[in-house]
């Protein structure tokens, strides 16, 4: 495991330096609609990572965000989960707030997480039995806070329509974020500084994040309590013990 | 002018050493509601502002968030105008995502303004004729970008609540941001990354980057395109020039 973790983090970090140096050249491209947007260094990322992945393990399997990739019929055997630049928007607009994120799982068990804001450069990373760290230092377990004792990351659109009552539940914690970066809000969790995490997201939006969590004893999970599912973009939620049941308790099916 | 910013600029790193090595000694209270707090190192940093701006120049009024200095009958003459920790909920909860913020009005026009990212180490300063810089090095201009084309800061009530349609407005930008911090919101315009920031501010929320973002050509005023009052907090909208005009067209005087 020791050997596979200093692999993928030299993947990471060299991967983060090809982004560094591509700012100049971007080509953008609308996906779904007008603010889904993939661009040639998404591609390019995506593509050196799942090469190192294949010389590394030539049976795994791979999960991740851009074309071609991003169905699996199942978990079995050793599966990398990928999204080589989550928060594009971010990316392409701002050249910040965005992070690469990888995991890895066997036969469906989170295994390890990494979530790599490049321009800051923290790498956030663990796994189950292991710890969580920020870069070489072990982060501590944070606080069980209860939603009224916290900061909540929410996307936009179920706050802003008070989808399943989300609003009234922002407004009775601390205060509300949103970064438009899945990888960043899960990163707040791991630092203790947001109590939970509400949003609509793909595997590779929350593979790697949810590995650090658990290790932390956070709890994630469909909206709903259901488990998540891996094969489709779904609603999410993950926080703190305390907070996760407050804010399942104050869900409202019919938003 | 460069004697008194190069004053400042020490005042500022001296007062960010203060607030690094403070946050294990910190006194929390409420001010107007449970989301509204004030420390003792807010307090302990505006006097030691305030003692510094003194003992350079005894004349100089001051304006400034904690109590005791929050009005002033007019701005004739020099005026200092002191957030000493915008983002307190950030700061007692986050540890970062919040800065020091210091304007230098001259008869109610803006001089000189500087937003001190502590944690990160990052300072935006300058003034009126003498461009923005980050730290060392002066910034480009941002570009002139329209709603559709940026991402829009928002105050999370105007938003959730579409209150004057600010939540429509926000959803034919290119994405809704929440940083629960005014001077990293107007920071993001000055540095391009956001194209506009809609909220509900006091002078010394909006003071310091006002000098930077009119230095830039961008716009600010209320919501509704009335100068600031730098006397009550109220709504306020700044942008680039496109953008603004945009938002102001589209803002619905009955939210």
């Amino acid at each position: 495991m020791e050997q596979m973790i200093d692999h993928i983090k030299s993947w990471l970090e060299e991967a983060g330096e090809k982004i560094k140096s591509s700012q100049q050249t971007l080509t953008i491209s609308q996906k779904s609609n007008r603010t889904d947007l993939v661009t040639n260094v998404d591609r390019n990322i995506q593509n050196f990572l799942i090469e190192k992945i294949h010389s590394y393990d030539p049976e795994a399997k791979i999960l991740a965000e851009e074309e071609g990739c991003n169905k699996l019929s199942d978990l079995d055997g050793r599966v990398f989960i990928i999204d080589p630049i989550d928060g594009t928007l971010n990316f392409v607009i701002e050249g910040e707030n965005f992070c690469i994120m990888l995991a890895v799982y066997e036969s469906g068990v989170g295994k390890l997480g990494f979530i790599y804001d490049v321009m800051r450069n923290e790498l956030f990373w663990g796994g189950k039995g292991i710890g969580v760290y920020k870069n070489d230092k072990p982060m501590p377990r944070p606080a069980n806070k209860s939603l009224s004792e916290g900061l909540l990351g929410v996307n936009s659109y179920l706050f802003g329509h008070n989808k399943y009552g989300i609003r009234e539940i922002a407004e009775s914690s601390m205060g509300t974020r949103m970064y438009g970066c899945a990888g960043l809000e899960l990163a707040a969790i791991l630092k203790g500084n947001h109590i939970a995490y509400i949003s609509n997201l793909s595997p590779w939006d929350y593979a790697a994040g949810n590995v650090l969590l658990e290790e932390f004893g956070m709890v994630t999970s469909g909206l709903f309590g259901t488990p998540l599912t891996f094969d489709r973009r779904e609603y999410y939620l993950a926080g703190t013990p305390c907070a996760y049941a407050e804010i399942a308790d104050l869900l409202k099916k019919e938003g």
